[in-house]
This record gives structure tokens, sequence and C-alpha cells, in this order.
């Protein structure tokens, strides 16, 4: 009987002490597995000095509380809403407030027209000598000393005339601002947001090709962008020609020249900003021979201000414009001397002629590809882009607010992120839907797409990456770094 | 002068030349990259014969057409919006006409009581002694020959009854069915969207665990299932009590054996038909206790029925309810007797418990994943399924209509397909939502979700994987392809 007991306990006890090894081995193996992942993630090899790891260690408390707070209490912050519902929360974020003094290095992926919002656009127009254009269907601008011939359907007016004679300023000008967003409540359809984000677009252009207006435009996007820890900037820029009050107007070249003396007055006053670089732009709807013509010009400017410039690419609603792959012949003839910056893949149409402008853009050698959003949907040009450094812009909002994707979390950056491919963060438009230059993109990169368990190295391996992948030469590069 | 003209033309020539080249070259690698992508996603590597080649070619044919036709007109049909725009629209696209008429191998990830749609269950309302207990925020059933003894705010009144004094059957009928479904216009908050799904499953629930009405609701379910050309399922359920008139309970083996005896008479009705097999289910708020019996209730199952059985899994919003790992030591213990099905990575919370859900479904064995909706964030997991042949069960509408996706496009299933992972097409719940039992799954996978240039090797792969990752023996395997 005895030994029956101590039989009995004997294997009690070996059950439990097999049961806890099993378990012990089996937390050993789950726990190597997620660091695995964390290591490979991007920003998972990265060493944080003493420093750095008692910020980080604040840093990934503040997230996790948020993180779990919104997991609790989804209509406090909710990532699966439209961000127009959560924008003006943000900055009530200790995450983000951290964020917004932390340096962002470089903004790559940015149009220049489209920096600064609706408030700025409209203290604009209090300026003497702006004309409008003004009916319940047409809303055009343009500074001038005398009134401007073009068509309008009533009579161009001065629109601090207009605004003086209004009976309601506040509501006037409230409609101006609406020409200069697209904010609005509801997710909209990609193409209706898109004819008003290109309308938008138009308005702003018009408002701001007068060149002292220009001038004062582009200092003050510096200046935001600075504000926001942002210390280099690669601009998209169309490169259209800039008008005086009497008409005159100026070769292309001048707005190049008009971009690196702003820029050199700009680091004058603000001795750490780097600098910018232009790609130059063309709408892709052009045909083969505009094309050819804006390579042209762009060979130009290398040759002339090299300093200034990054390369090319062609702008526009992607699925709604011309495929790289019609334009081949005159791509091909530049692609040794122009670098590309093809934007790519920003859309949700599997396997048609945009989705496959991934497969140019990296055949045709880009050195970057803008947004690269179907890039997850194509894992053969995945491995490419990883192997050969090729850096995806991703715009997380612009994507978001431009409807192609609703929940953020479900944006492919948290793949692009777990696989640890050359990713920049940028914000493409901040100006036209409110954000702040970059922070706003960091931010819900960080908490909403990426892992919980993404933390400072992650946040420290995008502004490196915004270095190591622009445009900069290697010696800007080191002491950028 | 004339060697320079010849001069200048033979370099023209030259030039030519050499660029048409150079376009040339170009232009193989592009076709061959395309190519590899094929080749490597699902499907691509299967043959077809000469016959499934014809009905390919008018099947790519019709699927180019659709796409096309719905990318320039989006009001038409259109991916973006919510499926419940269009799923009234899907009946008339030819290409749903032949994927409704294909052979779709098994249903692998279905839960038994909601099989079927709104309209059959308010019928099953017809029947005699259907007692409710119904008030504005109350809707209790209870087949019973006398008044239930159970609590309710009002009394138990016949529900035949409450329709014959009501001044309107139709409307009173139109609200009965609101019950049954969880369809509405507007894409709602996953957790108010989840509360509605959990309050229909359980008004379902309640009416079909009335022993008589069950036998004929899971015999119309296989019929349903059969008619879409559905020939095998594998069902979750968790097997709760039925009753009789009398209030007697059965047993919960008695249910087993009820589903092996329905089966057996629609086999004999279509000798086709291959059969099903259960999947035990448990609600995953339950504690470790109650795991452990029902584990034992599976290994019970396992040992008198062992045709009948195919393992285990967890059910019930993943977000709020208990992650595997809560449930390991009694997991543990079972892993080598009983085969898991976990429904893992059913969110978007990036790095969260749920999310690793996946990590604990790979190192526990799971046979297959339920969902893995977030797979695609863990790369080092996507390999291992890869590797170890986990099938991933996919539910495009389950996704969308429980909130995880708004536009179908962005659903991973894509990058699933891209990546030739072992994918099998279910359908979860599709009576909740009035889909079809799977070929409105099949249909938006395949023209909404995959690549235009997927075809009719991706739909048969994809009813191959069903028989190949499902749980029947390799005779029955082999039988049924």
């Amino acid at each position: 009987m005895r030994t029956l007991i101590r039989n009995f306990f004997i294997c009690v006890v070996v059950t439990i002490i097999s049961a806890s090894v099993i378990l012990e081995d089996y937390e050993r193996n789950r726990n190597s597995l997620l660091e695995e992942e964390n290591v490979h993630a991007l920003g998972g090899k990265l060493q944080l000095d003493s420093e750095e790891a008692i910020l980080n260690k604040i840093l990934k408390q503040l997230k996790e509380a948020e993180v779990d707070e919104s997991f609790k209490n989804p209509n406090r912050f909710n990532f699966s809403k439209h961000y127009f519902t959560y924008r003006d929360e943000i900055s009530n974020s200790k995450v983000y407030q951290i964020i917004k003094r932390m340096p962002k290095g470089g903004a790559l992926h940015v149009h220049g027209t489209l920096m600064l919002g609706a408030d700025y656009l409209l203290n604009l127009t209090y300026q003497d000598h702006l004309y409008t254009c003004y009916t319940d269907d047409v809303f055009e601008l343009q500074f001038s000393d005398a009134i401007p011939q073009r068509h309008c359907p009533v009579k161009w007016t001065l629109l601090t005339e207009l605004r003086r004679v209004s009976d309601d300023v506040k509501a006037f000008d409230a409609a101006i601002k609406q020409h200069f967003t697209i904010y609005s409540e509801a997710q909209e359809d990609i193409d209706i947001i898109w004819e008003r984000f290109e309308k938008a677009c138009y308005v702003i252009k018009s408002l701001i090709l007068y060149r002292p207006v220009r001038e004062k435009f582009l200092y003050d996007s510096l200046k935001r962008f600075y504000n926001d820890n942002v210390m280099y900037i690669e601009l998209r820029s169309g490169l259209h020609s800039l008008y005086e009050l009497d008409g005159t107007q100026h070769e292309r070249m001048y707005m190049v020249k008009l971009y690196q003396n702003i820029t050199k007055k700009f680091k004058q006053d603000y001795p750490d900003f780097i600098g910018i670089k232009l790609i130059v732009t063309k709408h892709r709807g052009s045909d083969i021979e505009q094309i050819r013509q804006t390579l042209d010009f762009a060979r130009q400017i290398k040759r002339e201000v090299p300093e200034m410039f990054a390369g090319f690419d062609l702008v526009g609603q992607e699925d709604k414009g011309k495929p790289l792959v019609d334009f081949l012949p005159a791509l091909l003839e530049a692609k040794e001397e122009i670098n590309f910056y093809f934007h790519c893949g920003e859309t949700n149409w599997f396997g048609m002629a945009t989705d496959e402008n991934l497969v140019d853009a990296v055949l045709l050698g880009s050195k970057r590809i803008g947004h690269g959003y179907a890039l997850t949907k194509h894992p053969t040009l995945m491995a490419t882009v990883y192997k050969k450094g090729i850096a995806v812009e991703v715009n997380v909002l612009s994507n978001a607010v431009l409807s192609l994707v609703h929940d953020v979390r479900n944006h492919p950056l948290a793949v692009f992120l777990a696989l640890d491919l050359p990713v920049v963060l940028s914000s493409d438009d901040p100006g036209v839907w409110g954000a702040e230059p970059l922070a706003h993109d960091f931010y819900i990169s960080f908490v909403g797409v990426a892992s919980k368990h993404a933390d400072l190295r992650t946040l420290k391996q995008l502004a490196l990456n915004s270095i190591k992948y622009s445009a900069l030469d290697n010696n800007e590069k080191e002491r950028s770094l």
C-alpha cells in the first residue's frame, strides 16, 4: 500500500513536472518566435544608447497605454474611422507630443504646392491685386494690376472688394476656404474624392503662381516643415511658369532658381536645415512628346543647377492616367541620365495597368517608388525592392484620405514594417487635408499601423531611412546623419 | 557631303535599331516577370485539359469585361462599397453564373447554426408550438407543449397567435426577420456589428435547438450547400443539448448522432455528396476547466464516432475573448490526440493578444487556421504556414460584413493568392448576411480580390485545396478528387 501511494505521488509529481517542462519549452519557443519577428522588423536591429533607452521606456509605456485605451474604448480614438473624425484630437496624445518634437529626417514625397493648409491660403487672399472669377461653379484666381482678360462667365472682381461687400465676411471666408481643402465628414469614393482633390490643386496653384506669393509660400512651407522637425525635403514640382503683376511670364528655369534662392535664404535663417531637392514632374495624362520635353528640361536642370536636382516622376490619379509602359521609349532613353522616382501601384486594382506600374518602375530602375500601395500583392517585386534597396515612399494619410483604405490598420505599411522593407514615411499633400507636415503621418503609422511592439527603434530607423534613401550625395548624407 | 549624309543615315538607323532592341529586351524582361508572378500564384502551376482550356478562355474574357466595366463605371459594381450594396446584383454577373455551377469541393469553415438565411428561418416560425417572449428589447423563442416557465417580462405567447392578431402580418414578419440577419445599409464599427451578430446567433440558436426543427434545418442546410455545388462540409458546432416539446433535454452526444443520421439520409438522397465532419467548439470566454471538459467531449466523439470527428476550435469575437495562450495547459495536454482548427488573427490589432493567437495556433500545431486575417503582418509565420501546409480558411465576406475590411480589394487574400499560400475559401456564416453558401465568396474572391489575371486555374486549385486540406482521410480524399 505504501509503495502504491509512493508510486502514485511520484507519478503525479512527474506529470506535473513534465507538464511544466512542456509549458516552459513552449513559452521559450513562443518568446523566441516573437523576438525573431521584432528583430526582423524595421528598426529591430538598431542599438539604442542609454539616453535613448530611457526615452524608449517612457515612449513604450505611453504607446501601450494609448493602444490599450483605444482597444477598450473605441469611441475615443478609433483608427477604423476616417482620419477627419480624429484629426483634431491627435494633438492631445502624449505619444504624439513626443513624435512632434522628434527629429524626422527628410520628407521625400511631398508635392510643392500642397504643403500649406486652407487657413494659410485664405490669408493669402487678403493680399492686394487678387482678382477672382467667382460663381457657384467657377472659382478662378489671378493677381493682376489690371482686370484679367481671360474668359469669365461673370466679371473679374477684386477679391478684397467682393469680401468687403459681402453680408457676412466669416461665411464668405469659410466658402473660400472650402476650395483649398478636401476636408469632409464622409469617406467618399475614390473618383469623387480625386475630382475634389484635383479641383483644390487647380485653385491653389492659381493662387501661388504669382511670383511674390510663391516666394512667401515656399519660405513659409519650409518653415512649417522645419517646425515639425523635418530637416530636408524632396519636392515634386511641375515647375510651371510664374507671373508678375503686369502679366510677364517667367521661363520655367526661373522657378528652379527661385526654389534655390528661397532655400538659401531659409538656410541662412535656420542653418541646421539641410535643404531641398526637386523631382520634376509631368502629368500622366500627357503624350510621349510632352514627357520627352519634360525629360529634356530635367536634363537641363541637372546640368545647370545639379545641387537642386533629384529626378523625374509622373503625377495625377494613377488609375485614370496613362501607365508607365505607354512612355517606355522616352523613359528608356533617359534612364541612364535621369533618376526616376515613380509613383506606382497607388491603386486597389490588382493586375491592372496601374498595379503593373510597379513592375515598370522596378524595371526602369526607379530609385524609390512613390506609394507602392499595391506592392504586397507582388512578392517577386517585394523581394527585388528589398534586395536592391528601392525605398518605398509611404503616405498613409494620403492613401486614407484619397480612399484607398478606410481603416489605416489595413494599410500595407504594416507588412512593409514587418518585412523591414526600405520604407520612408512622407505626407504627400498635407496642406489639402489639414495634416501636420509629417508628425501626423508618423503618429498614425506608429500607433495605428505598426505593431504594438514597435518602439523608438522603428521611429529612429524611419528617420535614418529618410536620409539614407534620399537623393543627397554621400557627403551630404554623412553630414545630415 | 555624300559621306556625311550616309553617315547620318547610318547613325539614325543604328539608333532606331538599338532603341528597338532595348525596347524588345525590356518587354521580354517585363513579360517574364509578369509570367513568373502568375506561375508562383495559387493555381499557377496547374495544367488544364483541353475542355478546361476552352472554358477558361470564355471565363477570362467574361472576367476581364466585368473588371474593365467596373473600373470604368464604378457606380455599377463597386467592390469599394459594402457587400450589401451589391449583394443582390451579383446573380446578374456571367462570371458568377459560371462559378455558381462549378464544383467547389468542400466548405471547411462554416458554423453549423448559421448556414440558412432569414427567409428560411422566418418560415420555421410558422410551425406549431413555438412560444415567444417578445418585447422591444427581448426576443426569445421556445418550442413547447405548454407555456414555458422561464422568466419573461411580458408573457410567453404562441408566435402564430401573435402573428394572427397583428394588424399587419407583412410588417410583423419583416420585424421577425430582422432578428435573423445583420443586414444593414451602413458599415458599422466592429464592436457594434459583433453585438448585433451575437444577438442574431442567440435568437437563431433558440429557434433550432428543438430536435425536429434541427433535423429539418440540418437537412435543408446540406441541401442548400449541395445546390451550390459544395460536396463536403466541416461544421463548427458547440453541440448544445437539443430538446423535445415536453422539455426533455438530450445529452450532447445525441446531437453528434443526429448530425450523423441526417447526413446519412442526405447521402442516400444525394449519393455524390461526400459528407460532413464536426469541429467541436467552445466559446473563448470560457474558463480553462470548461475548455478541458469540451476537449474531453471531443475525445469521446473521436472514440465513439470517429468518422464524424475533425477536431476542436474556440469561437466568439476574438478581440473580446481570451487568447489561446490563456488555455495553454489544457491545449498542450490535448495536442497529441485532438486536431486543432483554431480561429486566429481575426483582427486589425497588430501586436496584441488576438494577433498573437496566430503564433500559438502555429506552435500548437493547428491543422488549419481560421481566418488568419492578420497573417500578412507575420512573415515568419507565413513562411511556416507555407512550408508546413497549414491551410488558411479565408472568409472574405465575413471579414467585410464583420467590419475588418471595407474595400474587399484590401483583403489579405490577395497577398495569400500571390504567394500561393495553402488557401481554402469558405463562408463562415452565410445565412446571417444572406450570402449564397459559397458562390458569393468565390465570386468576390475571384473578381474582386484576386488579380485580374487569375483564371480557372485559381478556381480549380481552390476547390482542390478544399479537399487536400480537409480532415478527410487519404482514401476519402482520393475518392473525392
